[in-house]
């Protein structure tokens, strides 16, 4: 039986990994949980956002799976090392990918990070910078208004653009060249925040990033699915699966329509 | 004790991975040797090639490092799996990091590959891009005039740019959007190769790719380096010791010559 990889979020922002995982690892078996009932994790305390992701790590281990990816920057950076001290395989968040991604990206040494109040104010993307790069310079900044946004499936819209505008604001004079999308739900709105900021600045989105060092991982640990045999994905919400199930289609497109894939709602909390 | 990153190659082009690692990881001691007396690799036979790896390899594990890293294609594509099977720790090759890179980048699902006559002909990163993604389509091109052009120090003349769009002429005509420099001399040679090439091809060099591996890797392994203590890098080859000096301090520049460094001409082989 072929063993899943585990994505986990406090919603739909965590399918930005999946598609990546998807793209990058065709052969992989993913078990995603949308914690679409409890959305957003962002303003919640760290206890709390700690206790949910147990919880659904907890419901996720039943599958087996061979790897956990917490793809929520909120919830990597309040739980990782909790859901890491707890279980014998490997758990990956989203923090370290797109930091180390944009370590290897500037070249003025002053990079951007946009993410929720919480990934913010834990202070976990300047961390990881500077473990990596002692002399990194990082400017934060939280944007509480995109989730919200994302969640509706409001991707395009004319008071998405001025949200967003809005909110960058104060990055625009800033001499970075380096923009961490610190929040998986932000590769939504990536067009968006790229007219926003210039073709400067790069854009580092956790979703590719995080798809490329769970590729790396697995193979160091020869963990790499052999063979031509298709996954076949599920999906639990644990809120509307309605709107789950629309926005998911909605954002993986083609590729899950040609997929089998079960969607499930479980009770959990 | 601080463990050290051991990099080896056949001769100087593992210094491009040398100069990425000092840049992403800066607080890591890196052991690299040269196999300058017998460098180039690319036309010997595979066997030989393993038994030189081999001997460096049993030369830098005296040093006791944390890693070692295959810093040269031709290596890779036919010692990684002999290597892996012979030591504990992590040994990473240069291959899969360019492959999955290029897997990451293309959008037409063409990618290119050039690189030594014994990387081209082991077929090392066809099957690494169809192990991770079977549809893409690969094209290869051997090109064994340009390491002999770096091994001299020779990176921008006329010469070179002859000789760099000569080799690459049947590549111009491909769909290709995306083309890894399969060998780590060739990021010497990169703004040759990225006019000859022209803007709309991506261009991955194995250096940078393998120095975020190496920086995944160890941190999933729990082994990045903590603290602020300088490190004390160590270079050895095993040919002329002038000329070696003289290319590292060339290629690595300021980075260097702000470090403390030991120079050694071990017997090897």
């Amino acid at each position: 039986m072929q063993q899943p990889i585990a994505i986990l979020d406090s919603g739909v922002g965590g399918l930005t990994v999946v598609k990546e995982v998807m793209r990058q690892l065709p052969r992989e078996k993913i078990i995603y949980f949308g914690d679409t009932a409890r959305t957003p994790y962002g303003p919640r305390p760290a206890e709390e956002v700690t206790r949910f992701t147990r919880e659904i790590v907890d419901y996720l281990i039943q599958y087996r799976p061979k790897m956990i990816v917490i793809a929520c920057n909120t919830a990597t950076a309040v739980a990782l090392e909790d859901i890491q001290s707890r279980v014998i395989i490997p758990v990956v968040g989203v923090i370290y990918p797109g930091a180390r991604a944009a370590n290897s990206s500037t070249q003025t040494g002053v990079v951007g990070v946009i993410g929720t109040e919480g990934t913010i104010r834990s202070g976990a993307y300047e961390h990881a910078l500077k473990h990596l790069s002692p002399t990194i310079d990082v400017i934060s900044l939280a944007c509480p208004r995109f989730v919200p946004l994302v969640e509706q499936g409001n991707f395009r819209s004319e008071e998405t653009f001025e949200t967003v505008r809005a909110s960058l604001q104060p990055l625009k004079s800033d001499k970075l060249d380096t923009l961490i999308l610190g929040c998986t739900h932000y590769p939504f709105l990536v067009e968006t925040i790229a007219e926003v900021m210039g073709k400067d600045v790069n854009l580092i989105s956790s979703d590719g990033e995080t798809a490329r060092e769970v590729s790396t991982i697995l193979q160091d640990r020869n963990r790499l699915q052999q063979g031509e045999a298709v996954p076949v994905h599920q999906f639990f919400c644990s809120g509307d699966p309605v709107m789950f199930k629309r926005i998911t289609q909605q954002w993986l497109g083609e590729q899950i329509e040609l997929m089998p894939i079960v969607w499930q709602v479980p009770k959990i909390g």
